[in-house]
């Protein structure tokens, strides 16, 4: 298992709510990818938002955020943190 | 104080004592700004860094890190967070 931080742009806008409602359809079928979704951070005013996950790959983080209705524009593995 | 994500591109074969050496410049003098740099994650292949901090503005964290010698390419207040 690895940790991945994913990025989404053009979620300009993004309220509390939305956010808290995209992260919990993540974990509602997360574990049948093997990934879980940790935390997640967003900016309305640029609309980016960041997920941090723990995943077998990055494939798997974004079948799960395809299948939730929102792609990943970016998946980076971070295996090194502080 | 909000949370931020910054962003550093170009750091292509990050090794975790450089990641950690980084962290420690950053964190020894922050206070200096009001910011605290909370965590970071690395991705050597692509070369990214993302790092979390709470600040009183982006461009607090701008300073510290472009004092400690390595300017963030991008930072997001992410007041939003799951």
């Amino acid at each position: 298992m690895t940790q991945f931080m994913d990025v989404h742009h053009g979620m300009k806008g993004i309220t509390r709510d939305q956010l808290q409602a995209a992260h919990q359809a993540d974990l509602a079928i997360e574990k049948e990818e093997g990934v879980h979704f940790e935390r997640a951070w967003a900016d309305p005013n640029s609309g980016t938002v960041y997920c941090l996950s723990e995943a077998p790959s990055a494939e798997a983080v974004q079948r799960i955020h395809e299948r939730t209705g929102h792609k990943a524009d970016e998946i980076h593995a971070v295996p090194l943190s502080v």
